[in-house]
C-alpha cells in the first residue's frame, strides 16, 4: 500500500481502483474471488461480498474492509466519489468494457464524464514485476518444490505409462510436499507429441523411444513455480541429441545474459541467436520467457525487441525450445531472479540430458 | 459456426470478433491460450500464433485457421475490415479496455470510429447456457467422474489427516480416473474452517469432531464437473444436526424448482425460503447456484431476482449453505441438467448426513 501511494504521489494521481484480483492480494492481502480496492492518497476501503466475511478481515491490512450489499463495484466507486477527488484511475488491461460501463453508472450523475481514467502505466503491475526481499523468500520456496517434484516423478516414467499418470504423480506430490495448488495445467507432451509447446497432458503413453517434455509449476503460499525439463526415453539419434544441446546452449545462454540494465529483447536475441547459428531458430516458434509471481504470467514479456530493463528483483522465465512438427520437441525452462550482479537459477534441476 | 451464424442474422450483426478462450472453444473447436475468431455471414478465421501451428489445425473447424507474425488480435481485425463489413460486434465483457484500444488501432485510419460495437446480448455465452446432446453427454460423464471422487476419497477421511492431504487424494483420483485437471481449486475446510464458504485446503489437520466440506471439480474432454458435500466427524451436536438437515431441505426445494419456464430467481428463493423458515437465511451470504460447462462459472446465475428463464439443456448448480463464524458452516451441491419435465441430478452421491 505504501510503495502504490508513492507511485500514485510521483504520477499526480489522486485516486485508484483495484479490480484485478492477484493486483488486490499484491496491495492489500485480500485473496477472495470477489473485490474492489479503492485507494485515496489518505483512505483505502476494500469491497467483497458476504462469502468473505472473516476471511476478508483477517487477511486484509492497510485498508477498511466493507462488505457490499449488492456490488462490490459498485460500491467501491460510490466510495471513490468522495469531496476532493476529481479523477479515479484504473488499468485498462485488466477492466473490461462492461466493467467500466457499471463503475460509470455507479457514480451520481455530475460525476459520470471523465471521472474514470485509464492508467497510462499498469501501477501495480509495475510494482509487482519487482520482487522484495520476502517475495524472493516465497517464490525460491515455490521454485524448489517444483524442483524437487521432478526428481520425485522421474523414476516413475516409464514407456507404457500415459501422460495423464505422469501429471498425477507430479500433481500428487505437489500437494503432498504442501503445494496449494498447480500454477497451470500441467504439460506432459511424449514422443511426436513433445512437437506441441502446450502439449497438455492426456490418455496417450509415453515411447519407448523418444522425448518426453515436462513443464509443470506448483502454487506456494500464492506464489507460482514454473519449469520445463525434457528427458529422453531409450538412446536418442543424431539429430535428436544435437537438437537438445543446442536447445540447452541456448537456454545457458540467455541466463547469462541476465543481468540488472540488460534489456529483455537482449535476453531474448542471447537464446534465438544460439538456435540461429544451429539453423533451428525457425523452430523456435515463441518468446524466451515471461516474468512469473502471483501469477504465472507477469511483466515482463522477455521477447524480441522488448525494451523492457531488468532490474534486480525481477523474476523471469528463460524457456527456449525447438518444435519440429512430426518429428519431436524440446525445452528446457528455468526460472531466474535478476540480482546486483546477474541472474540466479531458481530451479536447479540437472539440465545435461537425461535418458531414461 | 452454424448457431452462430444464425444468431449474428437474427440480430442484424454482419460480423464478430471472439476472443474469449472458452467461446473460441464453443464455436471452432480450438483450444489454444492465445486466439481471435472473426466470423462474417459467409467467412471465418481463427488467429493464433506459432506455439499452436499445428494444434490450430487439428482442432479448428469451420475456420480457415492463421497463424499471426506478430499480433493474432490485430490481424483479426484487420481481416475484418473487409469491404462490405460496416461493423464488427465483440462481448463487452470480456473485452478490456486495452483490448478495445488495440482493436481499434489496428484497423486503417477512415474506419476506427464506430467499426466496433459493444454486443447488447452476450451471442457466445448466451448460446453456451444451453447445451446440445453432446455436451450433455460430457457433462454427466464429468459429473460422475466427480461424484465417484467423493466415494474414493471417504474412507481417507480421519481425524487428523490435513485438508491438503485430502485434496492431493481427491487431485490424484481424478487424474487416474482420466480428468485433464480440477476445475477449480479444491476446496477442504474442515471444524470451524468449514464456515468459510471459500476455504481453501491448508495444513490443518481433520479434527476428531465437527463438519468438514468438500468442494470440487473436475475437467473431463473440456467440461467442469462441480459437487460439495459436507460430512461430520464424530457425533454431531444437536444444531449441527439440525442446521444440516435445513440445508439439505433447502437444497432439496430448489432442485426440485428445477423445471423449464422457472426463473433463476425462483430457484435460488425455493432455497432460500426453507433457511428462512429455520432462521438460518442469514447464514446463507451467497447465491444459491450458477451456470456450468466449459467454464466453471457461466451463465445463468441463480441468485435472488435473477428472471433468466430456464430452459431444458441448461446446466445449473444447487448450492445453499449456512456459514455460523466461530461455529461450523455446511453446503451441499449438486450439478442439475433442465430437463423438458423438470430437473435431472448430474451428481448421484448420498446427501443424508455421513458421518465419519
Amino acid at each position: 500500500m505504501r510503495a502504490l501511494r508513492k507511485q500514485m504521489r510521483e504520477q499526480g494521481i489522486d485516486a485508484m481502483l483495484v479490480t484485478h484480483l492477484p493486483d488486490v492480494r499484491y496491495v492489500c492481502g485480500f485473496t477472495g474471488s470477489n473485490a474492489a480496492l479503492a485507494v485515496t492518497a489518505k483512505r483505502a476501503a476494500m469491497f467483497t461480498d458476504g462469502r468473505y466475511t472473516s476471511q476478508s478481515k483477517e487477511e486484509t491490512l492497510g485498508a477498511r474492509v466493507v462488505i457490499a450489499k449488492k456490488s462490490a463495484l459498485r460500491e467501491a466507486c460510490a466510495w471513490l466519489e468522495e469531496p476532493g477527488v476529481a479523477a479515479a484511475y484504473f488499468d485498462p488491461e485488466q477492466t473490461t468494457v462492461a466493467a467500466l460501463e457499471i463503475m460509470r453508472d455507479a457514480l451520481s450523475k455530475g460525476k459520470r464524464r471523465g471521472f474514470f481514467q485509464a492508467l497510462k502505466k499498469p501501477i501495480v503491475s509495475e510494482l509487482r514485476m519487482v520482487k522484495d526481499a520476502d517475495e524472493l523468500l516465497l517464490m525460491e520456496r515455490a521454485a524448489l518444490l517444483g524442483c524437487n517434484l521432478f526428481t520425485a516423478v522421474l523414476p516413475h516414467m516409464q514407456a507404457g505409462v500415459t501422460e495423464s499418470e505422469i501429471a498425477a504423480d507430479l500433481e500428487f506430490f505437489a500437494r503432498s510436499m504442501g503445494a496449494e495448488g498447480m500454477s497451470f495445467e500441467t504439460i506432459v507432451a511424449s514422443g511426436k507429441r513433445s512437437a506441441l509447446p502446450h502439449g497438455r497432458a492426456t490418455t496417450a503413453k509415453v515411447p519407448g523411444r523418444g522425448f518426453v517434455t515436462l513443464d509443470f509449476g506448483v502454487i506456494l503460499n500464492g506464489y507460482c513455480s514454473d519449469m520445463t525439463r525434457t528427458v529422453h526415453m531409450g538412446k536418442p539419434g543424431r539429430e535428436e541429441q544435437s537438437a537438445y544441446e543446442a536447445v540447452l546452449e541456448a537456454q545457458e545462454a540467455a541466463v547469462a545474459a541476465v543481468k540488472p540494465g540488460a534489456t529483455c529483447g537482449e535476453v531474448d536475441e542471447a537464446a534465438r541467436s544460439v538456435l540461429r547459428g544451429a539453423k533451428l531458430d525457425k523452430y523456435f516458434t515463441h518468446s524466451t520467457g515471461h516474468g512469473v509471481g502471483i501469477e504465472i504470467h507477469e511483466s515482463p514479456r522477455v521477447a524480441a525487441e522488448q525494451k523492457q530493463v531488468l532490474e534486480p528483483g525481477m523474476v523471469i522465465t528463460i524457456e527456449p525450445g525447438v518444435y519440429i512438427e512430426g518429428k519431436f520437441g524440446i525445452r528446457i525452462e528455468d526460472m531466474v531472479a535478476v540480482t546486483k550482479s546477474g541472474g540466479k537459477i531458481l530451479t536447479p534441476a540437472p539440465k545435461a540430458m537425461i535418458q531414461l
